[in-house]
């Protein structure tokens, strides 16, 4: 089994880097008063997350284009190793409603699977945190998960 | 570039399984009136998820006690096959008060990392819903991402 880790916590240089270099996360909103759930592929374009949600029509719903506020969270985590990175965006959401722009995202932004929904969304990086796990013998003593910041 | 996918769902007994197949998953909260998701470790034990809150107090100031509902999502996807699934439960999060049962999970769930905060939390499987991506050419025409049900 491998050792305990500590969490080190990223810049949000780092997790902006780290965001950009995969290909899908979490995207996480409110969906009839209960907390939702779904994976999704994106882009990172700047500092704004790209969506479509071809994933169905629950994000979209949620996201009334007044810049309803959601969670985008995406990691890459080795569990045998126990080491890995985890990045929280929280911010607002808004649908693309210019037919330029929505056809540019599309051009760009390729979704995985053939539903037919189709709507681009823009999630803002309003607050990025995220942390690495590391060796916990090394550098200074573990630290607990930073706290959810409010904005 | 990996072809186009199709979502096909899965049951609530075959997410069950894929959920106690892996080690960890992200647990999705309402934290000051916002969207929050901790990635964290895990264990099924019949139909309830086991976490510890080592991720920090947030998770735990969430749950009052009183069964505040949260989302749990665990997933295997292959980015570059564009293959895998998810699965998401949406049930009742309870903080677990009796010394001995805290005892007894201590000793089955290890935390990943040394962190101070030391809460057991379970959260029972009140609606399981999942998918997995199929290739699109087989079998019937590819459907949206599944509704989030209301509970």
């Amino acid at each position: 089994m491998a050792p305990f880790r500590r969490l080190a916590e990223l810049t949000r240089q780092e997790c902006l880097e780290l965001l950009g270099s995969v290909s899908y996360g979490r995207v996480v909103f409110t969906s009839h008063a209960l907390p939702a759930i779904r994976p999704v592929n994106h882009l990172l374009l700047g500092e704004k997350i790209i969506i479509r949600t071809t994933v169905g029509a629950a994000v979209a719903s949620a996201v009334d284009g007044s810049g309803t506020v959601v969670a985008y969270e995406a990691d890459l985590i080795d569990a045998e190793q126990r080491l890995g990175w985890s990045v929280v965006v929280i911010g607002r959401a808004n649908r693309v409603l210019s037919a330029a722009q929505i056809a540019r995202y599309r051009e760009v932004l390729i979704p995985w699977t053939d539903a037919d929904t189709d709507e681009v969304i823009t999630i803002a990086a309003d607050v990025v945190t995220g942390y690495r796990m590391i060796s916990a013998t090394a550098g200074e003593p573990g630290t607990s998960f930073p706290e959810v910041p409010a904005i």
